[in-house]
């Protein structure tokens, strides 16, 4: 079992979500998703520095590394207009209800970090849904049960340690970052081998 | 020509100045070596946020994240008991007079990052210099030359929007971080056939 952390307003948890498709596939290993508010993982540990999207400079070179991944990985990639993902987030656990965890993540970073849609936007609420109950969906986003289960979820990554995402946890180890998924295949594959 | 941007202080600086000699071998490129003050650089874009070294959560993962890429390299590597750069960043420019600018950031980096020994202590600094004038040496990493050396140095970084190290640079192109190298051989070699 891995368990892999992120918060849809991540976009290297978009790139990871990709890349980690075909690793978890190769090592036929079962994957946890563990959608977190990283504002609050972030701020449990004191990381309360300016975000990236205040500093100008660095964010403009952000931009560029996250389309050199999205090249590499053969991924589309648009910066949405805005970036509260709370309903989007909530919105996983009524998917999990449903057993549609993997199907729901793709989806719904496709439509945000891959084609640029709004997190907020109901319109991209039922398209992530569509097939689904969607008006039973869009009320369970903003519901008290939906929080709930968004906040234990982001309690249970805190008390883990899961201070950044992408975080990507197996047993004991711990991995953080996009970048570090060829890590996590070394390491799977050396398993393996033992 | 390729550029480095480097400060003495930053454990992943040591990292891709070791990966980066395979590199500029590989596809004959002239590296060009620009100690900056990482502390200042980062203060010119706002980025004011605390230290991983005020976070002992997120500095325990970079600990094991720094042995992981150190096994990957087969390089040692090991925390310095205190991390004041600034003569060792210094000295750079007494070892770029006397044409040795590869051997002394090798070396500084060694010793520091490599075999744990403290950055300040004059110890390391007649080590650094071993076969040199070592006593003009120490003397120039206090001097006012070797400051206005390594602020014009910074200064110049800033200007050009290194906001981080490692930063590599090459012509408009811009990478960050040594787990962006491989982009950088990508980018050389994609050069090399067109």
């Amino acid at each position: 079992m891995l368990d892999f952390y992120f918060d849809f307003v991540s976009p290297f948890s978009y790139l990871a979500n990709i890349r980690l498709a075909g690793i978890v596939q190769r090592y036929d290993i079962a994957v946890s998703y563990r959608p977190i508010e990283i504002g609050a993982a972030k701020r449990a540990i004191g990381n309360v520095g300016p975000s990236n999207r205040d500093m100008p400079v660095k964010l403009s070179h952000l931009s560029k590394d996250l389309q050199r991944w999205a090249q590499r990985y053969g991924a589309p990639l648009e910066f949405p207009p805005s970036f509260d993902a709370r309903r989007l987030n909530t919105g996983f656990f009524y998917a999990a209800g449903k057993g549609r965890q993997a199907e729901y993540v793709s989806r719904a970073f496709h439509l945000t970090w891959g084609l640029g849609q709004a997190f907020g936007d109901e319109k991209v609420l039922r398209e992530v849904a569509s097939g689904w109950n969607v008006d039973e969906f869009i009320r369970y986003t903003d519901s008290e049960d939906g929080a709930h289960a968004y906040k234990k979820s982001t309690d249970e990554g805190i008390a883990r340690q899961v201070f950044g995402v992408p975080m990507v946890v197996i047993g004991e180890e711990m991995w953080w970052g996009n970048d570090r998924l060829d890590f996590v295949a070394e390491y799977l594959e050396s398993r393996k081998s033992n």
